[in-house]
């Protein structure tokens, strides 16, 4: 199903780290939101690949993780 | 002089690695450019930590240099 020559898009790669990572937690996309300093309705647009973010925000959401910006970036697999 | 301790902003360690590349490539800011569908002087403004860029613009640096998203906002050292 899956074309296994593309990568997939950085939004793509981002909102499935960000679900994972979150779900990791035992977080809500509200409980993620207040630790980031941003509203809930934004970070469910960036899990649904909506939202074309700025780094300042990645940022905010990848230190409310505990993680780094690459890593948050990166495509970890299925 | 440096703080060991904190770790640079993404904005920094992008504006460091894009004229690092850049330079490597032989290219202008102006060349960078071109080849990523942005305009010269925001690519300036990026590789002075002046601008919180997005995520899809990043990607075009990205694509245009040839890496990676998540290694072009990776810390390289010096």
């Amino acid at each position: 199903m899956a074309e296994p020559s593309r990568p997939p898009a950085p939004r793509d790669t981002l909102a499935r780290n960000l679900r994972r990572l979150r779900a990791d937690r035992g977080l809500s996309q509200e409980g993620l939101a207040d630790l980031a300093g941003l509203h809930r309705t934004y970070v469910g647009s960036v899990e649904r690949s909506e939202r074309n973010i700025s780094l300042d925000n990645i940022d905010k959401l990848a230190t409310a993780l505990g993680m780094d910006v690459p890593h948050l970036l990166t495509e970890h697999g299925q």
